[in-house]
Parts: C-alpha cells; sequence; structure tokens
C-alpha cells in the first residue's frame, strides 16, 4: 500500500507558482488553505513576488530551507517536469500537478511520461497531472484550484470521495455539500501518471476516518491494483461505490478520449466488482444515494444469500404502507432485487385487524388512509414487525403522514424505543417531510428517502455490506489448496494439440471423452474400437485450431469404414493446411474420440483480459451462445459459489435441473468441473491467452468435454 | 365515450351526509368548495341539521326541489344503496361514494352491486365507492374528503391525473404541488364500481384542457375499455403515462387484496403500452418527471424509428458536457436508450477547438473547465449543435454553472434566441441552479433535472411523444382490408384436428408443410410417396391435442415400410387413447406430412388474454423458449412493422439474419407469415382459445408451419 500521509495530511505545503490573484490557478489553494483553517504551514513559491495574499514568497522551492510534506504546482506544462526535479531534490514528499496538456492532448505523451520519470526518480508521490488535486477536510486541508469550497465545505464526516474526472469530483463534492453527506477525503487523480484511483481507494480502506469509499472510474490502468485495493477494502469491512463509466459503446469511445482511459469491457468489470462485493452506481443520483445509504444506514438485522456469495445476500423486508398502491409498487420493487416479503406474524397482524379491519396484514402491511385517525396502530405495526425477528429491515411508506401533528408524536417515540432496542430491525421511511422531522429521524438511525422503490434498493444495499462486513476475513475467490501437477508445456508454441489441451484439463480433475491419437488408419480404427462407437476423428495438430474450416472433423463414425474413410479425409485435409506463417503443417495424427451423449451444451471458457487478468465465462452452447449470449463472468480461478452463481445467471443450470424430463444431474459437480477448468487455466498461468471447452455435454453423468482449444502466449 | 361533464364540471353539489364538522368525511368536502372558492351552488343534505357550515341543509335531496349535477355521497355502506336510489329520483347526473366497505373487504360484494345497480338503473354516473374523489382544479371543484388541498393546490395547468388508489392520488397530489406541476383534473376510482380508470382516460383525451393524462392502474377490469381509451388519446395525440403496479408476482398478489384488481400478466399490459405508445413510469418519481417531461417539453426537431413503430422512436442527440465524465455517463445513457449519438459537425467543431484547444468535440462535446474562464464559447457551441439541423435535441451538462455569475447572462442570451427560433432543437439542462434560474430557463421552453441521465430519458421519451403524435391519424395494429374466407370451424368441438387447423392456417396464407390425411396404411405410403421422404405420421384427432405423449408421432421416416410400421404405431396408440370425458376417441385417420429442413425452429402463438382479447407471441423455439424464455408479445391481428418489432426483440429474426452461415431470408416475409397467423385467430374470434404454431421451421424458404394446435371455446 502506498503511504499517501504526505498527499492528504501534510504538514506542510508549498505552491509552485503561486498567484497574487486569488482567482488563478495558482491563486486559489493559497485562499483556501488561509481562509478555511488549513493548520499547517503555507510556502507560496513565485520568483516575482515578495508576498502572496499575505504570506512570505520564495523564488524557488529550495529557498524555502526545509523539506515540504506536499507541493501543489501550477506551472506551465513544459516546465513541469524542471519543476519535478527540483522538488525531488529539496525532499518534497508529495505533488499535486494542476496543469493540463499532457497525455489528455496529442502528442502531450512525452512531457507526461517526463513528468513521471522526474517524480519516479526523486520518490515524489505525483497525483495528476490535469487534476483538480485532493482535499481533507478534517485537517481543513484544500490541495485544490477548484473555488467550490469557497461557497461552503460538507460535514466531516466518514465517506472518502476518489474521482478519475475533476469535473465530476467537483460536482460530487457541489452535491454531497448540499445533502449534508460527511466527507473524509476528496480526491482527484486526473491523468494519473503516478497515483490511481485504486491507490487512493486501498489507503482509504486503511484510513481510520473512512468508513465508505465512493469511486468514479472510467477505465483501470492497472487492474491488479484495482484488484488489491477492493480486496483490502472488502477485508477492513468497508463498503465502496463505483461509478463505472463508459459501459456501452459509446460511452466507452468517449472516455478513450477523455482521460485516455482504456474503458474495457463492462462484463469483466463487473465480474470484478461482484468478486468484492462493490456496489456499483449507474447514475450521479444513485452515487450518492448510495453513499448515503453505505453511510448511515444501519445493517439489516438479517440477512441469506442463495448462492453462499455474499455479494448476493438479501434481507427479507417489510413494507408496512398508508397506500396500499405504493405498497404494491414497493413489493414490485422488493421482487425485482430479490427481497423476499414475508407474511406479518400471526398476532401483530390480529392486533392491527382488531384495530383497522380493513387494513391488510400479509406484505405489503397496508394500514390504510386510517393512519390519520389511527396514529398509534400504524406505529405499533412499525414496532411489532421490526421487533418480531422474521425481518432484516421494516421500509415504511408514510405519503404526507411524518408532518400529520397527531402522527408525528406518536412516530417519534415509537422510532426512539427501535433505535434503543439493538434487536429490532432497522427502519427506512419514505415520503414528504419537513427537513427538521428528516434531520430527527435520521439522528436516530433511519433512513429518509423520497422515492419509496428507494428504501426497497437501500435495503438490498444493506443487506449485502452486513454480507461483505461479515465476511471480511474469508479469502476472495478459489481457494488454491491443492496444487495441479500437470504435464509439462511446450516452450515454443502458440497453442495445444487437442490431445495435449484435453490432457491438461484431465490432469485438473476436468472429465474428458474417452480419446487417444492415432497416427494411422488401422490405428484409428483399433482405438475406435476399443472406445466403442459412434466415434469422433479429429485432426490434431497445434497448429490448427479451426479444424472443421478446413475439413478436419469427422463426427458420428458407426464402423470402421467409416473410421478409416474419416482418416483418410482428415489427412488429406492436414497435408492442405497451413499455419498462420503459411507454411505446411506436419501431420501429428488425428485424434479419435468417442461421442459424449446428452441433452444440452455448456461452453466453458477462460481468457486473458488486457486490464484484469484471467477470467473464465460460461454459458449456454449451440444457438444460444450466439443468439442470446447470456454468458456468465468470473475471475479466474474459481469459487464454487461463483461457478454456481455463473451457472444460475447465464441459465445453463437450468439444463441440469430435470430439462425436458431428463434426469437432474447435481449442480454442485458441475460447479467443481468448471472450477477445475479455471485452475487449469490458472495453472498454466502467465503463458496461458485463451482457454475453450465448447462443447461441454451435459448428460446423465454430469459434464464432459468434447473438444478443448488451449492457445499459449 | 361517457360524458363526465356533470361530474367534472358541475354547475350544483349536494353533499349527502353532510356534517357540521369540517374535519369529518362529510364536512370535508363542504369546507372545501367554499374555502377555496368553488362558483357552483353547494347543497349540504343532513336530515339533522338546519345549516351546515353556514349553509342551508336540506333534511332530503328530494327537499333541495332541483336537480342536481353531482352528488357527494358520506353515507355508511349499507344506507349507501337507497341513497343511490334517492339521488337518481331527484335527477341527480353523477355521483362520488366516499363510503368504503363494499368489495374491497370480504361479503362486500352484494353491496356494492346493489350499488351499482341502483346508479345504473337510474343513470346517475357512479364514481367510487371506497374512492377519495374528483377534482377540478381550474372550476375549483374539490369533491374529495382529502383535507390535502386546504396546505396548497397545484397550478392549474393541463395534465389531467386518474388514479385508482385513493392514498396514490392524494400523495400525487402533494408531489404535483410541490414540483409546481400544472394540473386539470384530478380523480380517483377506487373500487370501479361504475367509472374505471379507462373512462376517465377517455374523457381526458378529449378535454381541451387536458395535454397529457397521467393514470395508476392495478388491473384494468375491461380491457377493451382502456384499449378504447388509449386509442381516443393516441388519436387526440396526447401522451399518456401509466403507472402499472403488479408488475411482479409480490406485487400483483398484494394487488389483488388491495382494490380487487386482476392484475394480469405484466408483458400482455406491455403489449397494449406497446401498441398505443403508453408512457410507462415503475417508481412515482419516474411518473412525475414524465408527466413533466410530457407537459412541458417540446418536442425533437427531429426524430427516426428503425422499427416504423411511432412507439420506437428516438431522436439523435447532442451531449454538451463540462465535465466529461458525466458527458461519458449521458453517452452510456444515450446508448442504453437507442439515441444517436453523431458527431458534431465540422464547423462547430473547428470554432470550438480553436478557442479551446483541450476540448472534446465529438459527441459528447466536453468543453471542460474552460466554461468559467470562456462562457462565450459554451453557449456558442450549444446554439451550434441546436441549430445545425442533424439533433433532434441537445442536452446540456452545466453542473454548477448556470449560476455562475458570468456564465448566466450569456447563457441567458443564448437560450433566448433559441427560444425564438422555431428551427432550433430543444435544449434540456442538468446540473444544480438556483429555484429562480430553474423557473426562468423552464418558461423559456428549456428542461431542467438535476441527474443527467434524465435529460437522456427525457429525449427519449420526448421523441416517441413527437412520433405517436404524428401517426395520430394513422390506425391503431394491423389493417383488415383483406377479409379470409377460412373453413367453417365445427360447431361444438374443442379443438381443431391437426389438418384442420393447418386448412385454417393455409387459408390464411400461412405456409405449411405438404400433408394430407390418411384412413388406413396403403393410403398413407401413397401419400408419403407424392409428399416424398422423409416424412412424418401423426394422429390426427380433434380430441387428442398431445400427440407425442401417447405414441402417436413418428418422425422422420425414410421409407415404405417404415411408413407403414409408423401407422400401425399411431393407430394402436389411437385407439388407447382417452378424451378429456374418459372416452375412447374415434380413430380419424393419420396425418402424413413432410419433414421440413430449416436451421432453426420459431415457436408462434396466439391466445386469449382475460382483460385484452388476442395476444400474439413468438420467440425462439427449443431449448430457447424454455429456459431463456424471450417471447415477444403483440396485440392480434399484428401490423407487419409489429410482427417485425416481435422478431427483433425475441432475437427470432437473429435466425433470418444469415445465422451460422444460412443465407439470409426476408424478414418481411418472415414477419407476413406471423401478420397471417395473427389473423387467422383474429378470423376464428370469439371462439379462439389458443392457436399455436410450434415448430415453424426457418429455412431457405422462409417459414413453414411443421405443427399447429387451435382449441377453441
Amino acid at each position: 500500500m502506498l503511504d499517501l500521509q504526505p498527499l492528504l495530511c501534510p504538514r506542510s505545503i508549498a505552491v509552485i507558482g503561486a498567484s497574487t490573484q486569488p482567482e488563478k490557478v495558482g491563486g486559489v489553494p493559497i485562499r483556501l488553505l488561509g481562509e478555511l483553517g488549513y493548520g499547517g504551514r503555507v510556502f507560496p513559491v513565485n520568483p516575482g513576488a515578495d508576498t502572496v495574499q499575505g504570506l512570505r514568497a520564495y523564488a524557488t522551492v529550495a529557498d524555502i530551507g526545509e523539506p515540504v510534506d506536499l507541493a501543489i504546482v501550477a506551472v506551465p506544462a513544459p516546465a513541469a517536469p524542471d519543476v519535478m526535479a527540483q522538488l525531488g531534490q529539496a525532499g518534497t514528499r508529495a505533488a499535486v500537478v494542476f496543469t493540463s496538456g499532457f497525455a489528455e492532448v496529442g502528442g502531450g505523451d512525452a512531457l507526461q511520461h517526463a513528468l513521471a520519470t522526474q517524480a519516479h526518480a526523486h520518490g515524489v508521490q505525483l497525483l495528476g497531472p490535469n487534476c483538480l488535486g485532493a482535499m481533507n477536510l478534517r485537517e481543513r486541508m484544500f490541495a485544490t484550484f477548484s473555488p467550490i469550497p469557497l461557497s461552503g465545505v460538507p460535514p466531516v464526516g466518514h465517506v472518502g470521495l476518489v474521482s478519475q474526472s475533476g469535473a465530476f469530483g467537483a460536482y460530487a463534492f457541489a452535491l454531497a455539500r448540499e445533502a449534508g453527506l460527511g466527507l473524509s477525503h476528496w480526491v482527484t487523480t486526473g491523468n494519473e501518471a503516478g497515483l490511481q484511483v485504486a491507490d487512493v481507494i486501498e489507503w482509504l480502506a486503511n484510513d481510520p476516518q473512512t468508513q465508505v469509499i465512493l469511486a468514479y472510474v472510467e477505465g483501470a490502468r492497472d487492474g491488479m491494483r484495482l484488484r488489491r485495493a477492493l480486496a483490502a477494502a472488502r477485508a477492513a469491512g468497508k463498503p465502496v461505490v463505483i461509478a463505472k463509466v463508459g459501459t456501452t459503446a459509446a460511452g466507452a469511445s468517449a472516455a478513450q478520449s477523455h482521460t485516455a482511459s482504456l474503458a474495457g469491457e463492462d462484463a469483466v468489470y463487473q465480474a470484478v466488482f461482484d468478486e468484492y462485493g462493490v456496489h456499483r452506481a449507474h447514475t450521479l443520483e444513485a452515487f450518492f444515494r448510495l453513499g448515503y445509504t453505505l453511510a448511515r444506514g444501519r445493517r439489516p438485522a438479517k440477512w441469506q444469500s442463495a448462492t453462499g456469495l455474499a455479494a448476493d445476500a438479501v434481507a427479507p423486508v417489510a413494507i408496512v404502507t398508508v397506500s396500499g398502491g405504493v405498497g404494491i409498487m414497493m413489493a414490485d420493487s422488493a421482487e425485482t432485487l430479490g427481497l423476499p416479503l414475508p407474511h406479518m406474524p400471526d398476532t401483530a397482524a390480529q392486533a392491527l385487524r382488531a384495530a383497522i379491519p380493513f387494513a391488510s396484514t400479509a406484505n405489503p402491511i397496508d394500514v390504510t388512509g386510517q393512519v390519520v385517525a389511527q396514529p398509534q396502530v400504524f406505529v405499533d405495526a412499525l414496532a411489532n414487525v421490526a421487533r418480531c425477528g422474521q425481518y432484516g429491515a421494516v421500509a415504511a411508506f408514510l405519503a404526507g403522514g411524518v408532518n400529520a401533528p397527531r402522527l408525528w408524536p406518536v412516530l417519534q417515540d415509537t422510532v426512539s424505543a427501535l433505535e434503543a432496542d439493538r434487536h429490532a430491525a432497522p427502519l427506512l421511511i419514505s415520503g414528504v417531510m419537513d427537513d427538521d422531522k428528516r434531520a430527527w429521524l435520521e439522528a436516530r438511525g433511519c433512513l429518509v428517502f423520497r422515492e419509496p422503490a428507494h428504501t426497497m434498493e437501500a435495503v438490498a444495499a444493506l443487506a449485502k455490506a452486513a454480507a461483505m462486513e461479515a465476511a471480511a476475513d474469508a479469502p476472495v475467490g478459489a481457494d488454491n489448496s491443492a496444487p495441479l501437477h500437470p504435464p509439462a508445456l511446450p516452450p515454443d508454441a502458440t497453442a495445444l494439440s487437442e490431445a495435449e489441451a484435453m490432457a491438461w484439463l484431465a490432469a485438473a480433475g476436468v472429465p474428458v471423452v474417452p480419446h487417444g491419437v492415432a497416427q494411422h488408419a488401422e490405428a484409428a480404427v483399433d482405438l475406435a474400437e476399443s472406445i466403442g462407437y459412434p466415434v469422433a476423428v479429429k485432426i490434431c495438430s497445434r497448429h490448427i485450431l479451426h479444424k472443421s474450416d478446413i475439413g478436419g472433423v469427422a463426427l458420428n463414425l458407426r464402423d470402421a469404414d467409416a473410421v478409416r474413410a474419416a482418416f483418410a479425409q482428415v489427412r488429406r485435409a492436414a497435408a492442405q493446411a497451413r499455419d498462420a506463417g503459411g507454411n505446411a503443417v506436419p501431420f501429428e495424427g488425428a485424434i479419435v474420440a468417442g461421442m459424449a451423449r446428452g441433452w444440452g451444451e455448456i461452453m466453458v471458457g477462460v481468457r486473458r483480459d488486457p486490464v484484469f487478468g484471467l477470467v473464465a465465462l460460461a454459458g449456454i452452447g449451440g444457438t444460444a451462445v450466439e443468439i442470446f449470449r447470456q454468458m456468465a463472468f468470473g475471475l479466474a480461478p474459481l469459487s464454487r459459489q461463483r461457478a454456481r452463481a455463473m451457472l444460475t445467471q447465464s441459465r445453463a443450470a437450468a439444463l441440469c435441473s430435470g430439462h425436458r424430463g431428463h434426469p437432474a444431474i447435481d449442480l454442485d459437480a458441475v460447479a467443481d468441473v468448471l472450477v477445475n477448468v479455471s485452475r487449469a487455466a490458472a495453472a498454466i498461468g502467465d503463458r496461458l491467452d485463451t482457454l475453450e471447452i465448447n462443447p461441454f455435454i451435459v448428460g446423465p453423468d454430469g459434464l464432459v468435454a468434447a473438444d478443448a482449444v488451449i492457445t499459449l502466449r
């Protein structure tokens, strides 16, 4: 982990290019640090001035006469590398470079490289260039040229915010201020020549002032750094909310031109986020709402996960409503999110019906408009479901009821009593109300929303956070307890032959069809007889991956003559084949393999993502994979739970559960086959380019690989 | 169309059960009508009082001495039917019944029936019972017992709001007031013993004061009435926004217990909404936002529809942003919604780059933080794209820029100039700003949002509205110009035999496999020889629908012996078969049919929805239909555009466009086959229960039906 203490908690700050004009880029930070109460020392550096905004100015950083923790750099781009060298020589520990005109513009790469090289050579931690800076709200440290803190600062709190984009960061700052969301730190990373969003996430994960991390990401330059940062947050039990933009082709193309990010394939990002339990936001509104929810929301009293993965946890919720219609909308939302809606316990239901005969006592619990006449009945219903032990959370819709003079006092009594009860389920309220009542409720642990559906989304996010916090000590992904002992890899090959690939898979515990390699026709017949008809005969070569395209595959051969004819055909095809370099391919033999019988096909693969490394994918094979494209992704090696979840997400699990009258097969065993495929790929390690099994035949004995392709780097 | 003039524009109102206490159910409307300035006459009816809240009271409605337009009824439920009879005898034209305790509670059905019968017998238009009443904001007519108008009323405007749920209606009223959304009428329909939401929509469609209709629906009691109402709104060019709740199983079960609605199958509702271009909202927030967007938003300067359906129209949009990051989020949102993002025209791009070299001039157009220093450049970019003619709308993200003292005046100049230019694309702005600036922008035709993604959703909604308005005169669904002349239906049958079903389809222009019916084995062989091998032999009977379950189907028969054996097998199966009543089934023969060859299967069906009538569905057959359940729905008979859209939505179109190297086939011709299937079903009319073709074989000659089942009522 990089130590961001000099950047975010500096005891002294030099401003290089300090301006006497407080509205200039080099003047704003001097003004902010002075006016807003920064407690450390500030050294303006400006060769043309004796004082800057009332502070003694220095001609160079060396003239300060002592090393400073942090330098703010606001000099023209061409001068920045030299300034960085001077900072390093003066012992400066960290630098924020505001200046733009580096990699984000054509031809700016070299200058950015020079800047980063100087920073690295002198051990100066670099934030930027082309960034809006950083803030530590507790220390009143404002190393930014945005004037926005002058018009007000959010409360000091426990949300750390980091953004690749400066403008996004500034807007987020304004929205946090408006919503009263308490921040610990605020960091924008710009072109990321030094520090990346991932480094800041990792530091915040270890920062005792920060409990929730909000991050805006266009593209991770170093996927492994991001994974390490998310693992640190997970281990610290701190929820991470990420707005990852560039999810579509249009967005990705825009991102590339913005901060020169490679947006990457969104499904892979999503797999990473799923693995580490990241809460994902697709809009600014959701980004902040998740921040509010996770920073202030009490965790559900109970939760459960169908997949065993903490990221899939949900909490049973009681919906208590004064409007049946809104209750139905909330129930729709709960079901969409997978939140169970268990019925109200009998005694509570009887009490409610005794008081309001028209009330609906299932779930949603509809107290009806009678709440106006009988407010105590409503709050009693709330308290009963919150305490009954079967709900993780209680979501109440009150319309304008909180403001009703007769309801408010009894609601206050109930909320106070529930706050004091450690076992009571937390309360989430939607409706319109005065600001002071909202603040009163929030101070007592209630979350408050205007939109009823948002209470459901909040329960879902809190359940996931609770499960992630409980699982903080568990390892991420698969445990690699049993090492594999697969065959050696051919040193210079760019692929394995099918037989070699099959051997790798078999060594990893993946069932493969019975097979052997024959050098001549009669050996092929002998193999076929020992395997049993029908069989397939296919070219076996490291140099020919698309066997069927060149006539190198014959399927469903039912007797010796057919095998002989197929062998001859395959041999002819091999003789005409050319490798990638256009050279003739030596005939290495033909693979003779049994025809697996089953009722469906699954496609499983592992490939190397340029950002995040090995990624496994799975889905139904055949027409489905091409037309519906419902593939599920996971980081390799997979855990059994992740493999099971991938089978469910891709619907491949449907082929295993008594599909069209076929016998059901053990889904855990199928998941273990996926795990073993992913371990085989991981065992190949850095050499692996892609591994694909298409098809895996689904039959009464589970999965069996009928074909395999492994390409190497 | 029902005339709601007496209900919504009454010249006189009687309140039956009028209370001297202004906070009671029978007292609130008297107070509202008095205090809020209703211009007509109000007659309290209360046998125990001489005056009610300062008005002369009458012992009975007859004592008023003249017929009133509207009666508000607030008497105990058991008295309501008698009161309704008295109202009718007195010549009352409409009645709002507040009272609850009817069909929404166990045992209340009979009382509700009695109430409705009296209203119907006397020609009194009935709203309710168990409803919160109605309002006409222009006429200051408040026939409700909700006290909510006392704390303020929304502005008079052009949005008509109708809700089945009273509490939803009240909350909607409060939100409209808070948002300053101008309303024309507000109606809650409650138990709908008389008027339904559909009736109100239809009347609002013809009301000159109403331009946009917002409706909350739990379940339509009479689907044809809803379709007629939506058709009226469509013909009037008035957008309809519907919050249809009960979309999930949990929500539907809650809806059933709420106002005794049958929630119906959500996909069918969606098909109806698609057909009539209804804007659907899934949250309260979206419901109001759509209302605001459609009531105040200028329509896009241009739009296009890939399917030819107005409901699928989109507008090309220019994104102009001061934050690259937020621009990317907006681009993601645009792509998700299908909004094209054409690049900025060259001249405008050059002007922008000349002023701000770092600016991104593709689309999103990123003016960067330089907007602070060069506000004129930003507004020039806005004006250039708005006027260039290639965008339907311009969506600008300004962060906090509207409040910036240097930007605001130049933005005002630009907005004023664009407002005056009829050809300029409308402007949608997101960001934070002071309320007065927001109001100023809105008054000049800009829509303003806080969330940047909402500008994209607004453009999508406005494009759809513009296309619907342009298509207002076009007929909905298929034109039935060419009547069918199909065979007669057997009078008492509950199904057609496969041969009869094939004949119906063929008569409607649906390609079917060559086939014939044989009574004995040699006739079957003759048929097979004339059709050509391979063939299928299947039981042909009106009484046996699940032929393969009882061994009544033999496929891929390749010679005469196989046909003879299959005929014998089918005959044995028929001899053992029993009909639904347990009786032996007479052998009517076996169908001998050619085996169509192709590369995929499509499943097409028509079934009778209990609410909306005949609904067509289509999707990829085989495993896909069971596992992915990606079926598309449309109202039968289908238009060609709708059929094409269904093929695309269900991905069945992928099988027609060169799938796996097969030749591409004409999608219009395939769509026409679906149209003809839907017309065959429609021609059967009221007798039709279900029609299913599974599979349609997709091959080089297009679709051919390999099997058909038609069940009758």
